[in-house]
């Protein structure tokens, strides 16, 4: 039987009155649980999530949307299944972020480490290639307390961390975004982009964080070459070069008032420009009124492209904050 | 037994030479393939997929980045399985987006359609809300061949694209980033955007598509407060009212030196701004010299707002071209 929940129809109106829509019926119909069951905390949404106890097994019924079943999944489903198995053994893992050697590379400077686990049993360490978000070396341990899980993780972190060196720009599971952020905003500096190839990305980035406004100032995007000369002032010829990337960057310094500056132009395709070819990129970082520019070229697609610009031009102006 | 495939070899070369990397001897090992496997014919990162035959069985192998996982699935693990099955029969689908209306509330719009076909059983609909793709309104129909399923797909298709009319922005699967910039190329107008709230989020949405260039000149990521005043004309007053985005519009035009502006500002949290709460947000379109302004309150988190934003300030503009 099937019973009207008064919290559900409360956040429906909720939902529906801030966003300025009428809501349909056939809304009210989500707030109908069967009796006996009870609604999962998390409702990121309009659907509810339901528990239902049958006995000493329970039912779970999640809604379809990815982002709402996954929270629920998350914050309910998961811990209480834990719970009901009565598992007593704690699995713990974290994240070392790295960015400027490919995957095999990084494997090949842990070899000696991952026998050592291997032999050992005491963690784990896999590797994920993940785009913008950097080469992934995720440290994984089991024991019986949360705490004793947390200290093996702790102790291999810093053991991985020390022979990766300067490839590491997280042992905490930060993006390279909040690293950048966070080291400016430590020195007092504001940051201005200028973005071509990337249209945007970089500052789309960035303001995902919360407090980017204590640090950047804005971005030009000037996608049009005629934007990079009359609000940039980028010296009137090619526009994909080490001349213009340089312009760029000072001009973003200039115009958006900020002591950094991020530049980046490139080919992104399908056609090549200026006879130069699809994946060529040019970044530049200004730091201290002094300009470092380089070249790069990437075989991927246009988005991956993009991906790994963003990542690889933060990682230049990072190695000089730490470097300053 | 392993036998080295030369083709797998020179591919490594290309990828690693290209991107000015050494390559770690470590990845030479990749290029070790099981005598009698073959290799799948798409290989988008450093690691091949494999096809390995057992008599009447297959093995494929596929490696663990998801994006070059997914290309092997696609592109051959799948079709190669319904070989084998002899699947004959044929499943087709197309997918509607739409913008403007409740996932319940299309549901509802579209009651009689969907009791239609629970009769009938010629096709299926699936709902999909997808954010800043819109919600999808997914038609499927299976048939004996391609032909005659894609034909009673396409039938429902235009049914159900009656039914909901101007909340439907594609019929072909298109973004509708996509939309509006294929309007706007049509019609010969060029766009400059002026974003706040988004940071650089709808220009860069704008340059994934090919081709964007020929109507995109740029955007003013106006961040901090000065660059909005500064480079965009704002008058200097509360940046997030109908005023600030208003000014934004017309000095994105203005500055870009595009036809058409779009402006967005707003309170992404997490705290309050100017008195306005988090959620509130601000949004403009500018077209011949005229600009029309509104405003959305969205109970989301930061992300979800400024997808939200998007999409919706584009589909403004996408209904101002229709009406013109």
């Amino acid at each position: 039987e099937l019973v009207e929940d008064p919290e559900v129809i409360e956040r429906l109106h909720e939902i529906f009155g801030s966003r300025g829509r009428n809501m349909p019926m056939n809304n009210l119909r989500q707030a109908q649980v069967p009796q006996g069951a009870s609604r999962i905390a998390q409702m990121p949404g309009t659907a509810p999530g339901l528990m239902c106890p049958i006995g000493d097994k329970v039912i779970f019924a999640v809604p379809g949307v990815p982002y709402e079943m996954k929270e629920m999944i998350e914050g309910t489903v998961i811990p209480e299944l834990r719970r009901r198995a009565g598992d007593t053994g704690v699995i713990r893992s974290r994240t070392i972020r790295t960015w400027g050697h490919s995957e095999s590379g990084i494997a090949e400077m842990l070899a000696d480490r991952l026998d050592e686990l291997d032999r050992t049993g005491t963690a784990t360490i896999a590797f994920l290639a993940s785009g913008i978000e950097g080469l992934k070396v995720r440290v994984t341990a089991k024991a019986d307390t949360a705490e004793l899980a947390d200290a093996v993780v702790a102790a291999e972190v810093d053991e991985v961390a020390k022979i990766l060196a300067d490839y590491v720009f997280t042992t905490e599971d930060q993006t390279m975004e909040e690293v950048v952020l966070n080291l400016l905003r430590e020195r007092g500096l504001t940051l201005g982009l200028a973005e071509s190839l990337t249209g945007g990305l970089i500052a789309s980035r960035l303001v995902s964080i919360p407090g980017a406004s204590d640090v950047l100032q804005g971005s030009v995007v000037s996608y049009a070459s005629s934007v990079k000369f009359d609000v940039l002032g980028v010296p009137v010829g090619p526009v994909v070069s080490d001349d213009a990337v340089r312009a760029m960057s000072e001009g973003a310094c200039r115009v958006l008032n900020a002591d950094v500056g991020i530049a980046v132009t490139g080919v992104a395709g399908p056609d090549e420009q200026e006879g130069i070819p699809v994946g060529t990129v040019f970044m530049a970082t200004t730091l201290d009124g002094v300009t470092e520019t380089s070249m790069a070229k990437f075989p991927f697609n246009r988005e991956q492209s993009r991906q790994f610009t963003v990542i690889t031009v933060l990682d230049h102006l990072r190695r000089r904050l730490l470097a300053r």
